[in-house]
């Protein structure tokens, strides 16, 4: 992962995910407002769409594990080499395990689509353990490795930390200093973690806040954050061309900083403008071809009310 | 404790009990959906499954906190010895405190259960703590007490931080790289206090938001989680045949981490596992067994529906 | 402060203040409980305990700032010494702004007794306001005016951190040894704290969640618990008759922390002992007494029926 | 902005907001509590004021963004100069991104106040990411570019620590401690923190709790508090007529923690009073004039009547 395209993959499936979220999301949000509370059946369109989505992750998942598994320098399933007594490739374990988390987040929205037993907010506690072991293990392999080995363990704690925190603060860049490793380096990372830990975090608030519209577009935007400053890590550490930058530099944390500033304002103003396009475009949509939906709506309400007349008649 | 019965004793006790809990709350769960909302009296199981619960965990903590006292090289209830001008066996009054909270916990949820005077939410209250005393406990005899002294007093305050917190984090590790012990037994107990603590802190916001069912399955999970972790370590740490893990190197550390992330999984597996098959099990048997409770219920209602519409009618 | 009387005095306090809250929040709690929901217009009995409490701090508040200031040895209402150049008795100031914030607590819970116009939930926000200064101030003036001046600014933000995290943890403990100073006394003012900030956050909750027992009596025993630390404390550090305590040695602080949950325990048994006391005597009382109450409020709830059937049939 | 004018007027714009803020929730408080739920109609003053509050933000946004890129000696939308390969003038690129914060809270306000489809709890989740960004961009740029490069990285991860612990606790006074800077410096400055990201955490709290006017409260006293000590830090580091600090002193040190509660109790003050004020003249005011404007409402909801009756007898 350590180059350009290492880090413009991921970069380009969160930046569509997160596009994906706000037109999902701002679709369900003009259903749920234009419904009156009672009627309120979740057509078949948007199970469709949860099906889809989680589909795509379970296979998105079962590949990303094959290819960590058996590619060429892979471990191929092999976890314990007994000769020489050491794990074999544990950086793509984790990422395999990575892997599979996001795979059980997809398995968790199928199932709470298919099946009204299923308790409602189950896939957001799935997605929301898939960032957080996303966050740990990016941090993980990407980062620590490079770094000696005595700090590594705090890794994996300091992430807890950051799950509930969204901070692992100047104790850890402290560390990282007396470690000589370039801070811009650190930096540019920390703030990946932030925008990964955040969505985590504000996803599992969705657990309890469903159907919150203002929740879920910030967690489309944080997908989006967490996107762009993907590249924006590409860029900054492997410049696929132009010259290097100095990690050590202090104006260019300085810039980074403000940077990240930019790319969350950037990311709010792509929500915005892609929830006004899909609301407005709905709109224009559903007063042609509402029509023949509507007609089905309303004589299955007709039919509800009818039947709440007589009962209200008995 | 210090060896491996010492940790799959309690590993055994909390895979038990996550079972108990999925079981008793998938049920739970199932009366509440398949109610309407007016007539949901809780049926006598439920309750005498609690009174089960509370009665096992007062016994149990009762047996606890005799075997901590009277065993053969126990305190015997004495706290001080004037002559020695010392305390008797803190790590056994220890346990006893910890049991006692334990203990504590069954009798608020035999007392919330017994009286409706009690209030809902207490019982949640007390296992809280329970588990917040049982993390301490644990923290402070099994782990600390081997290192030096001086930083022991930071024990307890930094369960106080990881209770709200989840975490102590870098510089926690970086106080303990300096007494040069082992990174891996640092790294492995906690982990374990990740899964003790999220347990309490979820199991606290039990108390403000009852009959939730994904909080309670997660509950269970961390039980789980908990209780395979037990084992885990004991593993690791004292493994019963097999070679002995090198507690320096950093692969096992990374290895571990990573084993924490699929305990995690097939925690979350068990739980969705033995939801199904009680839920499958449940359904089953009510469409034979139900009819009598079927009948009475209907009677009950039928005879509460006249009483609503007398009351209409007025 | 630096005496056991210094000690006893709000270790009094506080016990005291747990048991009213406790009488009294059972009192609330079973009026709501018994009234039905609509009629649920709080007694006059209710706003007299309220008018009594806040009249109380008030008061106490402005005898404690008279005292603080005019105390032979006290500042005099002088803050600055011009010719000297220096801030007078900055320490009776301290203790000064902690009555401060005490007596505008008072003021908040007569002003919402007194006016509906004053929004609900302000007195529980100046009571946790008034905790949380309190907290400050006893943590800088009696604990922190010891240790060398170097570290003292680390007060106040480190309390900001506490009242959110409840918790200063390590790094704290790690400066304090830097210090040179006895662990036990930084310990058993930690667990003062603990004490303290939780019943600040505990009750800051409570501006959310109103008229809920749990966090109302949480309320009361962590006010227990803080005035039987505060006496434990004065036994350990100035203990009135007997030994001095050994304030470096290991097992004492070992101590210290398991006494602590056992004054937790304590706390909890109080609470669930006098609420029990309270709602028997309440029930008891109600059986015989309430008869002139009930005929007055039956008579006032069958006008308002009256009122709502005329209502409705215009 | 290293001067008393620089703290001076944000420190006056701040203490008219919180004046504003106060005004504008009072009588929209005002309006809830003497409207029936049911015809809760936003009246068309509160929308204009909204509109203008909006308005406001950004249009001073744009003239603050401008300033700093125009100003004389400022970066003139040039953001690198590729000739010495340097940044230029990040400080006044930091202000404008500051600025542009504050302009797309504006922005969300005029947008939820015009269109309904926008979701509520909008402006209030923009509003706090703009004070975010604001308590990051003057820890950035006031105090730290002083002290040297090294650990300047920290800063934007320590703060989004700070926003949600609203501390950076002993870590980092003990690292700027390391720095030799005047600790009285550093502990001011944290105070303004302290304020300035209570006032981002419990904006975004209203995010979850609209229309609580504790919290709007609460919000307009912490802007309050963020004017006045802006302006206490204008006298305390640069005094406009008399002698220097001395910033090393510990006494002052203690003096300005105990002035920061004082500050907070003025604040709460200030709203205490604004608010009854305003409450009184509007009753006053309503009693006079509100007749014209009642005639209007009750016209309108004895049409909404006859409405609701009408779809009674259909």
């Amino acid at each position: 992962m350590a180059n350009f395209g290492g880090h413009a993959i991921p970069g380009s499936f969160f930046l569509l995910y997160g596009f994906w979220l706000t037109v999902k999301h701002i679709l369900q949000h003009h259903w749920r407002t234009n419904q009156p509370k009672a009627r309120r059946v979740m057509p078949p369109l948007f199970r469709k769409l949860d099906y889809m989505e989680g589909g795509f992750l379970i296979f998105a998942s079962f590949v990303g594990i094959m290819v960590e598994q058996f590619v060429v320098d892979g471990p191929h399933a092999r976890l314990y080499n007994p000769e020489g007594k050491s794990w074999v490739k544990l950086m793509n374990w984790q990422h395999s395990t990575m892997y599979l988390f996001f795979g059980i987040s997809g398995m968790a929205l199928v199932a709470s689509t298919a099946s009204k037993q299923v308790p409602a907010g189950l896939d957001r506690l799935a997605l929301s353990l898939a960032l957080f072991v996303e966050g740990k293990s990016s941090f993980g392999s990407t980062w620590f490795l490079h770094i000696t080995d005595t700090f590594s363990p705090g890794v994996c704690f300091e992430l807890f930390r950051c799950f509930f925190l969204l901070a692992n603060g100047p104790g850890f860049l402290f560390l990282y200093h007396l470690h000589n490793r370039p801070l811009l380096d650190a930096h540019i990372h920390s703030l990946l973690l932030f925008a990964v830990f955040s969505a985590s975090a504000s996803t599992m608030l969705e657990v309890f806040k469903r159907d919150d519209i203002v929740l879920e577009l910030l967690r489309a935007g944080l997908f989006f954050l967490q996107g762009s400053w993907f590249y924006q890590i590409g860029f900054v550490l492997y410049p696929p061309n132009g010259p290097k930058w100095d990690l050590t530099l202090h104006d260019n944390v300085m810039f980074v900083t403000m940077c990240f500033c930019w790319h969350l304002a950037v990311a709010l103003l792509l929500v915005a403008g892609i929830s006004s396009a899909v609301w407005f475009a709905v709109k224009r949509f559903s007063g042609r071809g509402q029509d023949m939906e509507m007609r089905i709506t309303s004589s299955k309400s007709s039919s509800q009310k009818a039947l709440l007349e007589e009962s209200d008649e008995e």
